[in-house]
């Protein structure tokens, strides 16, 4: 086992702390945080990746080092890039900038990258260490990691039932299951994804706005999945498609293309008829048009084909304080799992939101 | 507000932690525990309730203490009784003793007590002080003053779900939902109550033995509704008759009554065929058997229909690390409740056990 110093631990701790600050701000790069400190231990430079374009984590950090980082070490959550992408290789200006040691937390599972940076930094004699607190690095970028290798988007569900497990009463009523302080924490996980989706029944009971309240910034993009790509005139989605790029994808095509209207709503057929298969083709495309992570809230049926067809990877369950006895399902396969081989969270982590209650993990699915 | 010094709460939580110790071993009584302290601040005495017959708390620990008594305090968690119930009154003792304070957490809601041993001790010149950490004290003994004050059992529902809230597999399966550690839980749970409840279906499902595993002292009741009274005769209940109280509840009879078998098993009739005053009657003649609390353990049906009925006093809703899709519903009332109107829980409590995870409160039924 590589052995670190408790310093280098507490650099590595801060340089995540300022990628978690820009998670969901850096679409479709990854959020990535570095800092710089001297030979004497001070801090010369600290920096998180920029919104799309903008410079990368690394570079913020050896622009506030200035003539400081030659000598110095850099501490960041992924690998160094070496490749021209929207910006230039990181590597470059670690090399020129004369920094003495590199401690990147995970490597970076782009192609272009994947180990590559870190063999040019030895190539060009700086010290690498790699591998400290990789698991938190990961996790914060689980959603690109994942994308970045299977080349389609990661898909996140969300479900908010009543203690019995119901989304909806028997009149189809969702509002107020959960508390102000759950709805408030699903905007964040909204602002934390590219885009956010729903089914063509939710966007007609609820009329959900699918933005991010209380937050400026980035707005994801908002998806309705419709069967024939008819969607109400009247939804907010639709009054309001200049807001965010807004998306309704369509699986009854017999090629798979996008068409953007006038309304600015574009149109995505998928050209499946299937839906396991029109699911996998959207996040194909979802991928290809630089969304890697799609935030679903529901309902019934696209969430649980999603579990069905094993797309999920990663659920939230918020439990309300609410027991209605009867009403819509949260979860309704059609044909349900044997409990010796259902599906199970892994990395199952409870949290308490006043008087509600979340659940999340990475489900586990049966053969 | 009351003022109560430091040492004050600190004689008082021990008492309260001796109450603890015996919950779920005094019944019909009161769990209830005492500390007594002398004028330089010596414990002299400490004690709880024990099983039924036997002393209660004050005289245990009058007993420890003996002369040094004369002039000490008395801290209990309970109002001391100045009736003669099935041992003497605990007032008549402390009288006796020459105690020169009694403080006491809550009053005892038996209209025998309720105030009286407060007044009697009063009279005899001993100052009496009260309220001290009633609302933990009160807590303890829930069970025991509503079934008091109502004169009626109390009724724990406990349900153990899937994550989508199924109590069972489409195969009717239910075996391990939860883990090791909630299951031993569940085992702690039926220990503090007088006896445990399950629908006859449940008992046909899965002959389940309804004994406190791992514990020696106290066995629960064993209660099984079976509206025509037939019980299978190969069941663990039936075959172990002997081992605890076994009680089949029947709804239609014409004439309430109780009948015991050559098997040991009794027939409680409760001469109504209507489910809702059947249980209404049943509760009567539990608390009439000494029997104060039931731990219901479903089925679908009955915990349904204890929640429709508003009888559940408290809920307990452990959810495993499980999603099957599809299967029996944890709870299903014929008619769905609104979520501006349904069942919620006040005094909500989230616990995390292993990677199930436990809510329970007291419902709040609508109008």
């Amino acid at each position: 086992m590589r052995q670190f110093l408790e310093s280098d631990v507490l650099y590595m701790r801060m340089a995540l702390d300022l990628a978690c600050s820009v998670k969901g701000k850096t679409f479709p790069n990854p959020a990535v945080g570095a800092v710089i400190v001297d030979s004497d231990n001070n801090i010369i430079g600290k920096g998180a990746t920029q919104k799309c374009g903008g410079p990368h984590a690394e570079i913020v950090a050896l622009k506030q080092a200035g003539n400081k980082a030659k000598g110095a070490t850099l501490y960041v959550t992924l690998e160094p890039c070496c490749h021209f992408g929207r910006t230039p290789p990181c590597c470059d200006s670690i090399i020129a900038c004369g920094l003495k040691k590199v401690v990147f937390a995970v490597e970076d599972p782009n192609p272009a990258v994947a180990g590559k940076g870190c063999r040019v930094l030895k190539n060009h004699g700086i010290e690498v260490k790699t591998g400290m607190l990789g698991d938190e690095a990961s996790l914060i970028n689980e959603d690109f990691f994942w994308a970045v290798k299977m080349k389609r988007a990661w898909v996140t569900l969300k479900l908010a039932m009543t203690l019995d497990g119901r989304i909806a009463d028997c009149s189809s009523s969702s509002k107020w299951i959960t508390g102000d302080a759950a709805r408030e924490m699903v905007h964040e996980l909204r602002r934390c994804h590219a885009a956010v989706a729903v089914g063509k029944r939710t966007l007609q009971k609820d009329n959900p706005r699918l933005n991010v309240r209380h937050k400026k910034g980035f707005s994801p993009a908002r998806i309705v999945f419709s069967t024939n790509g008819i969607i109400p005139q009247y939804s907010y989605f639709y009054k309001h498609a200049d807001e965010a790029r807004s998306i309704v994808v369509v699986s009854s095509s017999r090629y798979s293309e996008i068409i953007k209207e006038d309304s600015g709503v574009e149109f995505w057929y998928t050209g499946e008829k299937d839906p396991e298969r029109s699911f996998n083709k959207f996040l194909e495309m979802a991928y290809s048009q630089n969304l890697t992570s799609i935030f679903f809230e529901g309902g019934q049926q696209i969430g649980s084909q999603l579990l069905q067809f094993k797309l999920v990877n990663r659920l939230y369950l918020f439990y309300g304080n609410r027991l209605t006895g009867k009403g819509i399902e949260g979860v309704l396969f059609s044909k349900g799992l044997p409990l010796s081989d259902c599906i199970t969270l892994s990395g199952i982590q409870h949290k308490t939101i006043g008087s509600d209650f979340l659940i999340s993990g990475i489900p586990v699915y049966s053969k």
